[in-house]
């Protein structure tokens, strides 16, 4: 934390660095790209003393804050976890390059080749809380796609990020590849978000990650076009033709497994034709793994399950709390989707192909299941091998962003003296 | 004109009809959607009388206000401008429908089966100026991708906008489309930009269409996802290794063969090489065919050429005008259009693979031509079929925009129960 916060001009600064950087860094070859890579994960750990104690003084400085215990474990590096984030990069170099990749290509009548090609966006600028995994792995991402990354961190994190932008700048440098590609925007004031916000020009995209109120501010705010991540009000609509065993399977695992993740199911639709069957099944299973229930009139006879209102049906819990509401068709489940969701993931089940038909393509979400746990809608689980985020807009990426979702792309157009 | 111009209320509530509408128009098949085009179409031809009734108030009120006469030759529609109209709403017909297109899809290692698909964005806003056959192109292409439409057009067009959009609507009545998927959105104050601009969760995405002005205050101010289109400060570089004749012909196409439009050239760079050779040969074609030109010195020392400043290098003239540099190498017309252009569309004249690859790759623009005139970036060029706008920015689309541009996509995921 420095006496005098960091300016707008500063943060401009740092991306017209990061643009010049840019440059070079988007004609890089893979093999170059991919050895930076490998020298970042390899310092990660070479390094890990001192990320360690630099991550110790956020620690001890969250403690003495009287940050709650979540969020300091999530604030905590480990050697497990170091080693893990080195693994997260080096991951990396094993994948394809988007850069380059011909999108579509053919040959016009007049003769002029056409081709539409990936290529980096240019600078990225990146909004993120607690977690400081986010900056090596926002860094590996980056950086393989082609571009400059600005990574302004949560200022609770601020001496973890500092030490491990230091190290990986060094890691890339002895590739290379010109360290300015990383950048650090300082976290010491709030007013370096509004300035990435407002770099339009400098930066070509906006990529904020964590809770809700960040990602709507930004949102809302900026000028700089944004891919807006993860919000996740997740449905499990459980169909008259469900088979009921995989019905509790995928519910219980989809709020259970894993609760604070955006794709963690956070409401439950019943068919009335099975409620009689499924109701007091599906509560007890709830209730014996700690789940709190927040029910419809259906739900609500059932012992220890609170009345649900609209605003239980809009939240995204977080948490081993679920909201419960009885449906009279696939349509009015559709509709309650409609109304309540937040477009990440919902999931169908069901053993009748005309309803998993029509639920696949009337619900506008980025993921849709059949059968299967909304956990899946993941970059890890999709195979994309690295995921950025996962968007739950409709332009340019929808759903888990791996590396493509990183570029733009150009065309290239060959003639021999064309005109028109 | 009303009296009590339309609120920002107003507005919303024409895009939840269009929203409403849109439900039913994702789900259309072709056929249904192909009808509807076609009967666009002829109803464009069996109502023209109306419609060129509405317009001629649209003209009369422009000349009694002492608008140009090229900006009311814009806004003039006759029968074959109808027919035109008419021409491009049934080519669309013939396009492949984008919905549907299986983007990317797998089994993934343990059973599941990924699709990623194309879907509508759900609902569009449009905003444009003069040009009346822009809400016809635009309903036709939005209707076609399954998107629902709300057309906010010029003031100076609003009766031949209203004319046009009943006709569409009943048109498409007859074919089984609800109408509310095309909304007229009142042009009588600013008020209702406005009010699409801040109707966040109501419209899915924005594209202006008009000057500049327009644009950078729609990307400036909107909260809505915006495709910014158009602006071209396109450049033609002939290189040291050109063939002279390609490096005239494509000069003069690219400036002269058409002003008005974004891919016309309004700069040329030229190795200092053949500068000797070239610049008096390339001077004397241009002012030949009328063209006035802003030069460096080199360029200046001929007869007729005004010295050039930094803000001509800037300018798009969309005029018989272009700004000349001399540069002393490839590297050099590089940053050049780095620091001036608008990123649409640039070129490079010459017959050396290695020049080419360079230029190529480092030009950061949505289109990039060897030895072809800048003219060639569009729509029906490229073989689209039919065109939006040409997207000057990096996210979702960059360049001419067909009808894939005009979705988003969806995962859809089946399984058998599968949970993690």
């Amino acid at each position: 934390m420095s006496a005098t916060a960091t300016s707008q001009h500063d943060v401009l600064a740092l991306a017209v660095r990061a643009r010049e950087a840019s440059h070079g860094l988007a004609l890089a070859t893979r093999a170059t790209k991919d050895a930076a890579l490998v020298a970042m994960a390899d310092a990660l750990l070479a390094r890990a003393a001192e990320i360690l104690a630099a991550n110790a003084e956020d620690v001890a400085r969250a403690e003495a804050g009287g940050t709650p215990s979540n969020i300091i474990d999530r604030l905590r590096l480990t050697d497990a976890r170091l080693a893990d984030m080195a693994e997260g990069v080096r991951g990396v170099a094993g994948l394809a390059d988007p850069v380059g990749e011909v999108v579509r290509g053919s040959t016009l009548a007049n003769g002029l080749e056409l081709r539409q090609v990936r290529v980096p966006f240019g600078v990225v600028g990146m909004i993120y809380e607690a977690r400081p995994n986010v900056t090596a792995d926002a860094a590996g991402i980056c950086l393989k796609s082609g571009n400059a990354v600005l990574l302004r961190g949560s200022s609770s994190a601020a001496s973890s990020n500092a030490a491990i932008v230091a190290v990986l700048r060094d890691a890339v440098a002895t590739a290379g590849v010109d360290p300015e590609v990383i950048q650090l925007v300082p976290a010491d004031s709030h007013d370096t978000v509004k300035a990435l916000m407002r770099a339009r020009g400098y930066v070509d995209v906006l990529i904020p990650r964590g809770g809700a109120g960040l990602i709507s501010s930004v949102v809302e705010e900026s000028t700089v076009p944004v891919i807006e991540t993860g919000v996740g009000n997740c449905h499990v609509y459980v169909d008259a033709a469900a088979d009921l065993d995989k019905a509790v399977a995928i519910v219980l695992n989809a709020k259970t497994q894993r609760t604070s993740v955006c794709n963690a199911a956070e409401s439950l639709l019943v068919h009335a034709d099975i409620a009689d069957l499924f109701v007091p099944r599906i509560v007890a299973a709830l209730q014996q793994a700690g789940v709190r229930i927040h029910g419809d009139e259906v739900f609500a006879a059932q012992d220890g399950v609170e009345p649900a209102t609209d605003e239980d049906y809009a939240t995204e819990y977080l948490a081993l709390e679920i909201s419960a509401r009885v449906v009279a068709s696939v349509d009015e489940a559709i509709a309650h989707i409609r109304r309540f969701s937040s477009h990440h993931t919902e999931a169908i089940v069901t053993e009748d192909q005309r309803a998993a038909r029509l639920f696949t393509a009337a619900v506008d979400s980025a993921a849709v299941l059949v059968n299967a746990s909304t956990r899946f809608t993941d970059g890890g689980e999709f195979g994309f091998g690295a995921e950025i985020g996962i968007s739950t807009q409709k332009l340019h990426a929808r759903g888990p962003m791996g590396l493509p979702e990183m570029t733009s792309t150009k065309y290239i157009v060959t003639g021999d003296g064309h005109v028109r």
